[in-house]
């Protein structure tokens, strides 16, 4: 059994921000539920836990946290209704459970996980797959505990330029995801991932957070990933299989495999966004091609760090 | 501009039926299902017509086939429901367009395509892009089209079996996909895939069909693929992607890159089934681990040809 230290990543979503926008307050309350996902994940790791189980910790803080786009403070639809993706892999032996369009369990990456532990299958969607968390006393709360007036404020800014014709391109209401890697110290890997999607997405929208290999990835021979951007391109591109593909065959580093896909396949294609990637020993890359991304890290032993633009 | 001679292969499911139970006359109208939906799509092809018109053309005639398991005659839930997947993939820019857990098109492939050319999404799911559909004037059939007795039984009798706790794992209610894959004579690949999933999967399964690089895939500079067979498995192994990454970064044919991932990757993991790949010189592989595959090819020049077995 090996014993090496642990490493863990998280993000809270890339593009959503532009420098000229932030405030000091904002980037601190920003920073400050950073620092409480990568806590929830760290807690897990020191106690010996495994690297699915800090994954699944920190994404529950960032979907507890309305400032992200998962969970409390998803965005919202064209219809005006939150409909969430997530998603969960063990890099042990590649098990992985996701849902996609789902309201109601206050973390979407425990029903995932719950797909992935007690079913046969990968992805679910519907009413059975929420009832199944029901029935496994899961969290459901009043409907209103998702909503944040920021995110509808911004659906109704979306839908006035639709009504107008033009295109809403500001990556803040385009983007929004947050997720986790982990190596734990078994040398485990593991990635979870959640989203709102898109403000302004059509009614019904997946995206790359509940595809296996395109936003969420983990196979302890190659790396974990979790991405972060303009899904519809990291599902044609498919991101995170991609990255562990680099390595697999071409002998890549996770830190060149990541920065590849990122800058160039996602990048040049209009893929904006970024990636977490942790190798199964402890390597740790967070690329983005955008201005800003929310993201934290931390390996045993040194101090908890996180960041928002390119710094 | 290139003018080579065309490729087209197609699938009607892996595994759905052992040697032992078939007779002359079921063999004779599969192979019959089989000739029509390869001439549907050779159709478009002799006539100058791209690959993605080609692959739509043939995976429409399979999903009209009641005895394939897509559009009329899917296969049932546990609710006694059909809900069915389908995707399309243009390999000349890697656009793509999904649908999951739909009822009402006659062909699911073609709101997969809607999706593609009219929406800035991949995949989607629920009411909304079966309005879309309507709206665009796509055939929407009453329900009792899509029903045939045999897959009705079937689910009876998977019903049963789970009432006694017993796993159903006759490949003939697991399996069944249909899809399609060519090259056109400008050297453009692009595939198609359309099922109805699992005799008796859960509600809201979404498997491998609607994943881009999982079930189906398409690239001019690798290959297009149609997977059928142990969807969970194409999900967790990222088939289509992993063939792709084969040819990209090792430099494999496609038939050494497909053969790999089915016997190997795919095979030694519960994965049984198979995949139908073409790449941009039209070289056609159709590789399966399991007792059989529906399938048929043609090459422009040559005789279109069915088989069911290792023949």
């Amino acid at each position: 059994m090996t014993n090496q230290p642990y490493a863990l990543a998280i993000h809270g979503g890339a593009g959503t921000i532009l420098k000229s926008t932030m405030t000091p307050e904002r980037e601190a309350a920003y920073k400050a539920g950073l620092h409480a996902a990568l806590k929830a994940g760290e807690d897990v790791l020191r106690a010996g836990g495994s690297a699915v189980d800090a994954v699944t910790a920190s994404v529950c803080a960032l979907e507890d946290e309305p400032l992200f786009n998962a969970g409390r403070g998803a965005v919202f639809t064209t219809a005006g209704r939150q409909e969430m993706d997530a998603s969960i892999m063990d890099g042990r032996d590649r098990s992985t459970g996701a849902v996609a369009g789902v309201f109601g369990p206050k973390n979407p990456v425990l029903l995932a996980r719950l797909v992935m532990e007690t079913t046969p299958h990968v992805c679910m969607i519907g009413d059975h797959v929420l009832e199944l968390g029901r029935k496994a006393g899961l969290e459901f709360p009043e409907a209103d505990y998702f909503f944040t007036q920021a995110r509808w404020d911004a659906l109704q800014d979306t839908l006035a330029m639709q009504a107008k014709g033009e295109d809403d391109d500001d990556p803040a209401r385009r983007h929004g995801t947050v997720g986790a890697v982990a190596c734990d110290r078994q040398g485990n890997v593991a990635a979870a991932t959640s989203t709102g999607g898109w403000t302004g997405k059509m009614p019904g929208r997946v995206g790359d957070t509940p595809m296996p290999g395109a936003g969420n990835f983990a196979e302890n021979a190659t790396c974990a990933v979790s991405g972060t951007g303009h899904g519809e391109v990291f599902i044609r591109y498919t991101a995170g299989a991609e990255i562990a593909a680099r390595m697999r065959h071409r002998g890549e580093s996770v830190i060149d495999a990541a920065r590849h896909v990122v800058m160039q396949d996602l990048g040049q294609n209009d893929g904006s966004g970024g990636v977490i990637a942790v190798d199964a020993k402890g390597v740790l890359t967070l690329p983005f091609n955008s201005e800003g991304m929310y993201r934290g890290w931390v390996q045993e032993g040194t101090a908890p760090e996180v960041a928002i633009y390119d710094e």
